[in-house]
């Protein structure tokens, strides 16, 4: 049987404000990326989510982000390589911290927001995240974009990737996410987002804006939390994958 | 041979900010205690002190503090027991990662500041630290105040304790150090601070400010980083104790 | 015709994160208490408030906090006076620089969280945050809790002051509000709350919850901008004021 | 009589860190630029230096930053324009609340650090930071780098502007600065960065490492006030400029 994972980012409230679905979404998900407290989350939110994840059964993983709370990690900053080595080292560590002590399991990387998109597309940024990750835990697997450089990178270090899609973003024919600026980014039927990820896990394969088939690896798929139909899009995509005779579980 | 720790805080800088002479006190300890970003410290930061204390074979443990870096986690913030508890979570997590990546290995816990101070009075703010390091690895050593409510919590929930001492510090006779805001707190004079120090580890016992001997366990030694004549006390401290036949080395 | 304020919290949303329903809001009020970016707020959320409050013809007043996101400004931090001076200083002049940028005007100051419950309480603290305001600007009103220390502290610097009164809080004999701690501190009933505050705007009187009426200056009243009610309890505190033929106007 | 300003970064403590030589320094300067708490400064390091410089006579300026203390102000970060604009617009006024709570005047605004870099040569970003600094008091001067974007952009809203000179650093033939990642960037020798700025200031010119003279406007002179020869260099350089009969006073 083929098999996919599914992850979501979750824990990304702070103190009083809340963000996210996290308890609801967690039932249509097989892996949880957690905040670190960097763009998002803290010590408590961390805690509640991790227990969250465990009760769920759910693979637990890192999502370390740009430190930049007010811009939730969203806004570029430049460092360099060693910057982002240690702040990925800090991040990951904070969050094995509060797994250790729930007794749960750290079990994957994914990189957030601006840190995600710059590594997907820069060599030695995306090597100073994967080695960190890697002289951390050589276990640990690592998320990135499907054809980008985090995945490149955490083979050269050593590390098991995941090759993540998206059921909600178009294509082009490059194998790259149309840009959130384009009209046609986004994919907003859920039977629709359904068929192209249920295509990129059988076959293969993801039909590109410009009308062609482009090939692609669907290891894990990325579940978006927020948003007013984030969970009747989640259940819908779920429902499509397990019907297509497809299983839904962590990678690793 | 009797032998003592010497603890020294550490990685106390932050960014541009340079505070504490690490480098030049490094050979006259044998335990860093390295701050972890909430009340001092950065990643970066963290990384360079990590080194330095492998490269000079001292043992390195975590020093969380309160979330104030504006106030250096010397103001009192008033936490639940269990904000405290992820506190100390992730700060000895993030610690854990940076450690981890260069190979090292995490030792001990000591709290910073007001953190420490409130803890060695207060039972249940004791218990919820001592708890999130014995849930993170129960081999790790928790430094607290010798005779205060840290060493009690520690024990209570099975964890190796390092009862500290001070050299440059007078003593009451209830045992607890006299407040920094009378005149007789400090001990400016190197050759006497040795000489308590060496009593204490000795004969387990401090001349108190009433006029008598009070008893006191003495597992490890504070050494301040700071300050004009930092290293001259550290250096002269050393020697006394060496000179008195003492062995300086780690916790467990 | 008798007048009285009626003021709310606002702009207490950060980043990505929303808080409350201030554009709702602002309809049924006089005054918003803009937050400055210690325990929430930002300067583009700040300066959206600020365009709101304009847009709405409600007076605009600086809402400075402790410095503490993660607690919201709800956790006591011990400061020293000079510090909460500081504090203020900086946080009203950093709403001042919105202001004067939109072409608006700052009319008052109230205090947040727990800087505002202690120095109800503490004169030595509220004096801190009198002068403060003063020193900035002797036009500006502040305000405080209706007999606590922060009004005697602003008429002894020389402010005007706004005596704040809650519609939907139970009062005790002595005046203070009931904590929140005890069963019966809120009242729920929007019919009740508006009949408390119809009574302490025209009679100066409040039914203690020890059964007796206690004298009470009622110059603004505190409504809240979150919870699933807020906006309905609003709209009928107001309505409730407005029939009992009293003005509603900001103080000064 | 020709007049020269000179100006000189300062308040870039932050808590416990100590950063420069404001009190030595103030006296060889006219002009002071105080951090605002973004990439350095904090409410009462503000307030400490808006003293002395109320006591050396030496005019204020506020320095806003980029929102990264750990950076100190000096990576990138990409912000919207209506971003730089609240950023400054929320430092100015914190500063001027300083200020005005101290009884002094606030004469102009530098920024500082990637913020100044970047709106040197970008001129949206220059005219949001101008444009903040109109808004909220148009008798403000804005400070920017001879030739650079920070002077068109202030000139075009309206403000009075500051056209900057480096003693310390070498120009190329265009008129910007030698990078300093280049061998040849910094002049070492106080005689000769003495008579770089002596020139700049009698004959508006300046000697370019390609070997021919530039034209340049010297209304402001940068002092450093930090490193191990800060001081010397000042008193070295004001010296030079006094010696050529040239007055020191702040612009405006």
């Amino acid at each position: 049987m083929k098999t996919i994972d599914m992850n979501c980012d979750m824990g990304e409230s702070f103190g009083v404000y809340t963000l996210g679905t996290d308890k609801e979404i967690l039932p249509y998900v097989s892996s949880a990326n957690i905040a670190c407290g960097f763009h998002a989350g803290d010590p408590s939110i961390m805690r509640k989510t991790v227990k969250l994840a465990i009760e769920n059964g759910v693979a637990i993983g890192a999502h370390p982000g740009l430190p930049d709370l007010m811009g939730f990690g969203r806004r570029h900053i430049d460092l360099f390589p060693e910057e982002a080595y240690d702040l990925v080292a800090y991040q990951v560590g904070a969050l094995w911290g509060i797994v250790q002590s729930e007794g749960g399991h750290l079990r994957h990387v994914k990189a957030h927001g601006m840190l995600y998109n710059r590594a997907t597309q820069d060599p030695e940024l995306a090597e100073s995240i994967a080695r960190a990750v890697y002289d951390i835990d050589p276990d640990l697997v690592l998320f990135g974009l499907a054809g980008g450089e985090l995945l490149n990178a955490g083979k050269k270090v050593g590390l098991k990737t995941g090759s993540e899609v998206f059921a909600d973003r178009t294509y082009q024919e490059d194998g790259t996410l149309t840009s959130r600026r384009e009209a046609n980014a986004l994919i907003e039927d859920a039977g629709l987002a359904g068929e192209q990820v249920t295509r990129m896990i059988e076959e293969g394969k993801v039909h590109a804006q410009q009308g062609k088939d482009v090939d692609i690896l669907a290891e894990t798929v990325c579940i978006h939390g927020d948003g007013p139909h984030a969970l009747a899009f989640a259940k819908s995509i779920r429902e499509k994958i397990e019907n297509a005779g497809i299983g839904i579980r962590p990678i690793g």
